[in-house]
């Protein structure tokens, strides 16, 4: 195995970034059509060396297990066949997504003379961390090759083998299709060459993909733009002018449809015109299934031991589980200035009637996705149509929400003329 | 003075912090005529207090100049009246722009119903930091204004007291236009306030005017974006394809336009085949108009005592001088290496007549602005016609490159359906 890996083995990181720098030319300047050779070639040498990744994850997968690692991670490290077969078609979809780079736009002539226009170009070199699930190693290579980008790549010391393994089947098809080596996996026994990675000013962007703990090291650490979300502390917001059927059924879809996804609700935010109406039927149907309610006072007062009170620290929380923070505000002003305190700036949702009131919601909150009568859970990349997920980014640079191949890619200006000079 | 500009001084910065981050919401759903009127009331403003602002800057001049102020900050500080109406006439050419916040784009139905959409939204807080110059007090408040953004502003200590009398008039201003006082002025003696705003998270941007000594500084210090160029370290290539009668004309503007700018070239990069023909006649134009040049070996055996020899230092050197450092390449792709290992990311130039050289040095130039046969001093929000100027970028990130309005906003994703919930 050490073999077949080690050419994108970065045992030394210095070293390692070095060729990665050098092969941002020749990729910046590269054809779409060999970029998709490659990520091609990738799919055939994956599937050619499928029993043996899958071999090593099957012991990866006991290992892991007879040390105790926890019932979620031991699900992520997973590479079945199931999962194979997703990793593979992610790639297919990923390769006949159109070029993102080399497009110009915004094209205008001057009154100089001059033509400017925009680029789009790859970012450079983008570090990739990741907990256990090796299938981001296939994902994070093969959307960097697509967008032009050098990867380093660090996934969990418990799937290294795996990693290892498929970061050699996309070094072997960068080769084949004629492209430089533009992938490298760090070896994850030690901590310190991810810090010094980290450090380094040659690492363009960092994209952690994981759980708060991870991200907020990450985000501590780096000294380069990371694309990250700490949390998703969604908001449903029911107006006074909502239509409450639609509220009900979006609260039930936002909080139960996926709980444990950064875009489910963690928290409802109710007119007080509309409380009375709303809460008790919807009460019922979410604890019929299996939502815990934690409501403020005026929450426990029309409700009573429907709903547990809420302790301050709720407000903030994302809890990832069938529990539901319940707030009931004065008007939408109110609603608005809660969601800026105590949201995580990721996905929030008001249910209206009313154009100006929705607008208002939409300008104010202070959220990368701010949705209109629609359920927290479409808060995606596919969803948005973006034909890849990157990752979803609560900063307000660069690339905001969900991000797809445009988040690894920035404009320049590209000017032109016959000879121009500036008087 | 102290009271006519005591409400929009911020002597505690932590509470002018409050009441910026309590202006961001209403300023953010203010319709753009409420905005254009504050700007055209501030016009006003400045133009009643015209007699009263210029002998506070006199005055403020005078004690520099006895204090030993250097002659381009002293120059930088005045405020006469040629200054005074150019001020104004920036005012009232932002003030015609279009809003730049609100507009949404990228409106796409998805497949299951939902309708995505990008809107765009002022960034917040927006602190701009500078030298001497007091018409940047204007300029930033009203540029934040225009933005929608509430703008702590920080001035030179030496121009302390215009600056203070011209923020009074936009704090007047706003309030006559019904807007909440969006632009405080930090008072400037000492350093500790600066610091404490820089580290504070409630600011979103940074914008540092200055010289690279306030730039580094800010950069260093600043936990957010900062919109900047630490300095302007241009290059024009002349490739072997090129017109050398284009190339030496672009050559000469370039480097003698404003020797003191940014975007004037720093450095000559030309192929060998192009050497002979163009550097010896180039070399006694230049030497003409006073210009000194610094070559590499091969320069010098070619044009003897008409060049220094140049230093390893002085290729990633920004002279604002007239001094010229020039490199013979081998070919295209060593001008691209060269340009991308001692440039500043900035704005770098080809002379060239073949369009595949062009492309390949326009995408594997990592510079903000790639100006293929035209003069790097081109380089500029206006020549771009962005009809303003916020700075220059060299970052990667945000806004790349001459920045108008539109890197004062960010965009955020608008979703609305009538009541979609996802299965």
């Amino acid at each position: 195995m050490a073999a077949s890996s080690a050419s994108s083995s970065a045992a030394d990181p210095a070293a390692a970034l070095d060729a990665l720098v050098a092969a941002k030319g020749p990729l910046a300047s590269s054809a779409a059509a060999q970029r998709d050779d490659a990520i091609e070639r990738f799919e055939a040498n994956l599937e050619q060396a499928r029993a043996e990744i899958q071999e090593a994850n099957a012991a990866e997968c006991a290992r892991a297990e007879a040390d105790g690692l926890s019932a979620p991670l031991l699900r992520r490290l997973r590479l079945d066949g199931r999962h194979y077969d997703g990793m593979l078609a992610s790639l297919r979809a990923l390769r006949a997504l159109p070029d993102p780079i080399g497009g110009v736009f915004d094209e205008s002539e001057q009154p100089s003379g001059i033509t400017t226009a925009r680029m789009r170009v790859p970012l450079g070199v983008i570090c990739f961390i990741y907990e256990s699930r090796p299938a981001v190693t296939a994902d994070g290579a093969a959307l960097c090759v697509k967008s032009g980008n050098a990867a380093i790549l660090r996934g969990g010391k418990e799937a290294l083998q795996s990693n290892l393994l498929i970061a050699a089947q996309m070094d072997r098809a960068l080769k084949e299709a004629g492209l430089p080596a533009a992938v490298a996996m760090l070896p994850t026994a030690d901590r310190a060459p991810l810090d010094a990675i980290l450090a380094d000013p040659r690492i363009d962007m960092v994209i952690p993909r994981g759980g708060p703990g991870l991200v907020r090291k990450v985000k501590e650490t780096a000294r380069c733009m990371v694309l990250a979300h700490l949390d998703g502390n969604c908001h449903v917001y029911v107006a006074a002018s909502a239509d409450l059927a639609m509220a009900r059924r979006i609260a039930v879809n936002a909080k139960i449809g996926n709980p444990s996804t950064c875009n489910a609700a963690e928290s409802l935010l109710v007119h007080e015109d509309a409380a009375a109406a709303l809460l008790p039927p919807l009460a019922a149907e979410l604890a019929a299934k299996g939502v815990v309610l934690r409501g403020c006072e005026a929450t426990r007062a029309l409700l009573g031991d429907a709903a547990e009170a809420a302790a301050e620290e709720d407000w903030g929380r994302e809890y990832l589980d069938l529990v539901l923070s319940c707030k009931i505000v004065p008007d939408t002003a109110a609603a608005i200035a809660w969601i800026n305190r105590y949201g995580s700036h990721h996905t929030d949702c008001i249910v209206s009637g009313d154009a100006a009131e929705q607008q208002r919601f939409c300008r104010e909150v202070d959220s990368s996705s701010v949705l209109v009568n629609t359920s927290t859970r479409f808060a995606d990349g596919y969803e948005y149509g973006l034909g890849a997920e990157t990752g979803i980014s609560t900063g307000k640079f660069h690339a905001r929400g969900p991000v797809g191949l445009e988040g690894l890619t920035t404009a320049k200006w590209v000017v032109r003329s016959a000879g121009a000079v500036r008087e």
